[in-house]
């Protein structure tokens, strides 16, 4: 009845969309796409990812290459930065402004022309902020710029938002409330979801997304990260997947980005998630967890079996609640159990409540 | 960390259990006990059981004899009724009244002991009103119920209401409040629960599944049964497992009666779950389900993947919404949408509310 769902990528993403998708046997099977096999696809799966992109193994074309393989034309062009801003301007979604570097020649005058500071990103691989240099008037630029990055103004934000949203076959679409994110070192820390928010931001934000996905024929989650000036939003960056900001919708909403991705996919019904309370996504980079965090209200550990490294991503916490006092009850109660490191994340949600 | 959970049977309960583990990566691996296999397991597994008695095969053998096999004194006393009713008795639980049919000779006396009509029991593996008789005066009695059976009075309760608690090693325990059950043919029908509870029946209700997991040393939750006659709880009868019951906790409550059970069993903190607005559970009986119903707000299928076979349990349905209002609304819309066969069951859940 309902198609497999093979998903490009062996990470923390496969891994909650096959937890979204099992209590109704919607069956997800992730595949690494980066290795030399013949993996048995079935005519009727539907392939998606949780990575942008990967080489052309064995496994990598026999996925890209499968009827079923969803996406396709906005992976094409949000994988290479400058493939994205260009469809964002040209779909008249405001974003930061930006340029091309594309000759050595004229690095720093094109640099100059942001303004006193700039973002340089590299155009393809970059996540968590790797591939990325924060660079000044005066400051020496890198010859290796030159054709692999794009640089950006830098963007006085007072906070970042992030919209969430889904799109299927149809056309139908469907979004969550924007979440409110704060990254460290371009690497985000922690969420909050659930407040209340300008509708005038929340309906631009829903119309900007609603066009990209309807220009790029999209199917399933989609994320748009934005920076918020003086109350206004600029679209940062998108996501063709689920994303680590909508990761509060497991708790947090009826339906969540991980059930929405399987049902677009899988032509379910589409419908709006109510939104459940209030709540707070904190990242696990580099760190384990203490069972004695689940003694808490409202605290649900998502532990993603990964080895441990410094910095990186091993899982996440939830705490949801009915209202904002006991949310703010569970936090400090949680604050007080974590690393000294991770307080900061803390006291970064309570400040946003 | 986390140890392992080893499940005996081989259900829809184990694989509920697995899903409310994987989140955190508390592994749970249901084990078919009725094999001649000798199974992996670790030293520090943890066994616990979905179903109540298996034979002693190798792998059934290997369960039972495991140092952390959980509640094998509990098991004993529940899964024959003499010793179930005899439990009740001596820990001073209100239970139906009954009677031991261990002679031929006696046997149309000790029913008629009971009253005009009588429930025939057997003792041993009886389950969704299998191995029962209704019996009255005048009726034929049955020389195989000698030794094999218990009677009870046939009691005239008003409904049917059953608790899902869980105590830990430390012997700290939670409860959800008192779930409406409507049963026909002896099986589970639907659900409804959120509902206002009697505090005193609540209260009774609690004190007395205290007494009987504190009895036993018990670990893990337990479900006790009973039936409301004048306002006042009897208990039927009990199920030392996860419980069909408690079904709707999945999207109900905070942490749901799987998650509870296996907190139990890992030594993880157990704290009293917060209820989610009010919630319906409807029993897929011999019915596959349709993916309209995904489309009603608040509605959640959870598909066993077992094949189709008439009146067997094969899913189940959660209808969860923040307020009764919008309770009726969905189950309002998803009796247009059912077998004609089964709106019975949304009629019945309507008028609990
Ligand atoms: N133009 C900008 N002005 C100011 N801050 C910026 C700008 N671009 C990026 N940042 C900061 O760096 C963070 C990471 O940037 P970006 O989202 O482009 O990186 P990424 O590596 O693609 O991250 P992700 O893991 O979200 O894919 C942003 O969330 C923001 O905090
Ligand atoms: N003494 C009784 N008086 C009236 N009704 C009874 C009595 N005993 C059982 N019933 C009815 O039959 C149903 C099934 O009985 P019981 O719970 O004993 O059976 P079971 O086969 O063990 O069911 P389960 O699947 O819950 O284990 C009860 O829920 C109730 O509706
Ligand atoms: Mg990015
Ligand atoms: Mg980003
Ligand atoms: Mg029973
Ligand atoms: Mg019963």
């Amino acid at each position: 009845m309902l198609p497999r769902i093979v998903v490009a990528g062996n990470g923390q993403l496969g891994q909650m969309l096959q937890q979204a998708g099992a209590p109704m046997q919607l069956k997800v099977m992730p595949v690494e796409p980066n290795q030399d096999i013949e993996v048995a696809l079935h005519a009727d799966d539907v392939i998606t990812v949780e990575v942008e992109h990967w080489p052309d193994t064995v496994t990598g074309l026999q996925l890209k290459n499968h009827p079923n393989f969803r996406n396709a034309s906005a992976l094409h062009a949000v994988i290479d930065r400058q493939r994205q801003k260009s469809l964002l301007d040209q779909l008249q979604v405001p974003t930061a402004p930006w340029v091309d570097l594309d000759s050595e020649a004229s690095l720093t005058e094109k640099l100059e022309s942001l303004g006193e500071r700039a973002v340089v990103k590299r155009r393809r691989g970059g996540y968590d902020g790797r591939g990325q240099w924060r660079w000044q008037r005066g400051d020496e630029v890198e010859a290796e710029w030159a054709e692999t990055c794009i640089a950006e103004a830098m963007i006085p934000f007072s906070h970042e938002v992030s919209l969430v949203g889904a799109r299927n076959a149809k056309g139908e679409k469907v979004f969550y409330p924007l979440t409110r994110n704060w990254h460290e070192n371009g690497i985000l820390r922690a969420s909050v979801a659930g407040l209340d928010v300008p509708q005038e931001q929340q309906d631009s934000a829903e119309e900007w997304l609603s066009r990209i996905m309807d220009d790029q024929n999209y199917i399933g989650v989609m994320a748009m990260e934005c920076f918020v000036v003086d109350g206004k939003l600029l679209v940062n960056e998108l996501a063709p997947r689920v994303h680590n900001s909508g990761h509060w919708t497991q708790e947090g909403a009826t339906i969540s980005q991980f059930e929405l991705h399987l049902r677009a996919l899988a032509e379910l019904p589409l419908i709006k998630p109510e939104i459940k309370g209030v709540s707070v996504m904190y990242n696990l980079l580099g760190r384990t967890w203490k069972t004695e965090w689940l003694g808490i209200d409202g605290v649900h550990v998502h532990w993603y079996g990964k080895s441990l490294r410094p910095g990186r991503k091993v899982g996440h916490v939830n705490i949801n609640r009915p209202t904002l006092a006991q949310l703010e009850e569970s936090l400090k109660a949680l604050k007080e159990l974590v690393d000294d490191e991770d307080r900061i994340a803390f006291d970064w949600s309570l400040e946003q409540l």
